[in-house]
C-alpha cells in the first residue's frame, strides 16, 4: 500500500479554550492528506488529476475519527495515510495519527471515485478508479 | 428526548472550489450544536455547567458523519441534535440535517462525561452524568 | 446609508487556549457580513446577483481590523455592516462589532467591483458599481 | 531584523468557490507565523515563553492585510515575517508573502507586549517587551 506521511505542528489557532485541537481540524488535515495521496500517486495535483480523468471528484461518504490522546498547543504530529481497501467505485482511505510514535487518533473516509456524466455534463456517476491510479495506491 | 434545532445559512467561506460545503464544517457545526443541546437541558453556558458540575469537558471519543446530499453556497440547512444512548459515563449524540425538509447528512458522536479528579486536579476521569442532566436530555 | 446586522454567539471552536476569540474568526464573519449586506442590497444571494451584472467578484484590496475588547465564548455579539465611501470602481465597507452596546472591534474592507472583461471571458476588469446596486446600499 | 519563513502549499479547503484562499486563511497563517517567529527568537514555544515572562499574551490592537494577487489550490507560497519597529509596548510585525518570487500580498499586525498584573493575576498590563527577546529580533 501506498502511504503519504504528512507532519503537522499544531499551532496555537488549531487549540480551543481547553487547550487542545478543536476536532474539526483533524478532518481538515485528513482532506488534504487524502488529497496528497492521490497527488503522490498519479504525479498531479487534483485539479489536473480530474481533468485527465474526466473526474468530478473524490465524493465523500463517510468520514469517522476514533480519538485516542489529545494533543495541544506546540505538539508534531505525523499522518500517514493510506487506501486500504478498494469496492467497485467507493474505496476506504485511512489516517493514522501519532505523537512522538504514540498513536492519538485514527480516521476513516469512505470515498467515491466519480465521473463526469458523458449524457450530462452537470452530472456526476460513480465509476472503478482508473487501473493505473489503482495500481497507484496498492504499491508496496 | 430532548432536542435542539440551529438553523445554518451556508455562507461563502464554508465551501470549497467544487462549490459545496467543505466537510470539516459540518464537524464544527456538530460541535456547536451538542453543546447548545448541553445549555438547553441545563440553562448554563458550557464553561458555568462544567463549573457547576466539577466538570472537565464532554470528551469526545468518535466522531462520525454520513453524507447524503452535498449543500451550497446560500442554502438554509436545519440541524436537529439529541442524546440518543446513555452508557455508564459515555452518550451518543445524533444530528440530523435536512435542507428544506430532506436529510442531507447525519452526524454522530460519542461523547464521555468528565470530572476533575478529586485527588488530582490536573487530571479528568469518567463519571455518570448528572442524574438531573440526564433527566432533562431525556425528557420528551 | 443600509445597514445589516449579524448576531453572532461566540462558540467554543471560535476561541482559542487563552479563551478568547482567534481573530482570524472575525474576518470569516466580516466577510459573511458583506455579502449579506448586498444580499440585503438587491434581493439576491451572490453568486444570482454576480450572474445578473456579468459580476465576477467583490475583489479585497484591503482588510483591517481594530480591537478593543476581547470576547469570549457564549458572548453574543452584534456586527452592524455598511458601505461608508465610494470610489470610481472600490468602495469601503465598516464592520462595526459591539458586545452588550460597547464596542468590541472594528474591520474595514476595500474591495473593488469587477466584471468579466467582455472580450476574454476568463479575465476580469474594474468597473463602476451599477446605479441601483450603490443606490440601494446609499438608501438612508 | 530576525526573520522566520514559512512555507504554506495552499489545500483545497483553504480555498472558496471562486477557486482562490479564503481571506481569513492568510490571517490564520500570519498569526501562526508571528508565533512561530517568537518561538525562533526566544528558543522556547509559546505557552513557555509566556510562563518565563510572567506574560499574559502578545494582545493584537490592529490587524491589516494587502492583497495583491490572488492565490489557488495547488500553489506554493513563502510567508516572511519580521519585527520591523518597537514602540514602548507595542510592536509591528511584517508578513511578506510570495508566490514564486513575486509579491501576492503583505500582512501587518500591531501588537502589545502584556505580563500579568502583578497585583492582580486576573488583570494583564502592557510592558517593554523584555530586552534579550528585542534584542534577538532586531539581530541581523
Amino acid at each position: 500500500m501506498l502511504t503519504n506521511t504528512r507532519l503537522i505542528r499544531v499551532q496555537w489557532g488549531d487549540c480551543d479554550p481547553a487547550g487542545i485541537v478543536f476536532y474539526p481540524r483533524y478532518f481538515e488535515w485528513f482532506d488534504a492528506c487524502s488529497i496528497l495521496l492521490f497527488e503522490k500517486a498519479t504525479g498531479m495535483i487534483k485539479k489536473k488529476m480530474l481533468e485527465t480523468y474526466n473526474g468530478a471528484g473524490l465524493v465523500l461518504l463517510e468520514a469517522r475519527a476514533v480519538f485516542k490522546i489529545a494533543s495541544h498547543y506546540g505538539e508534531d504530529l505525523e499522518i500517514e495515510t493510506g487506501v486500504t481497501e478498494f469496492r467497485r467505485s467507493s474505496f476506504f482511505v485511512h489516517h493514522k495519527v501519532t505523537k512522538a510514535g504514540v498513536l492519538a487518533l485514527e480516521g476513516f473516509e469512505t470515498r467515491l471515485w466519480t465521473v463526469r456524466d458523458p449524457e450530462d455534463g452537470d452530472k456526476i456517476k460513480s465509476a472503478p478508479m482508473p487501473a493505473e491510479i489503482r495500481a497507484a495506491l496498492e504499491r508496496t
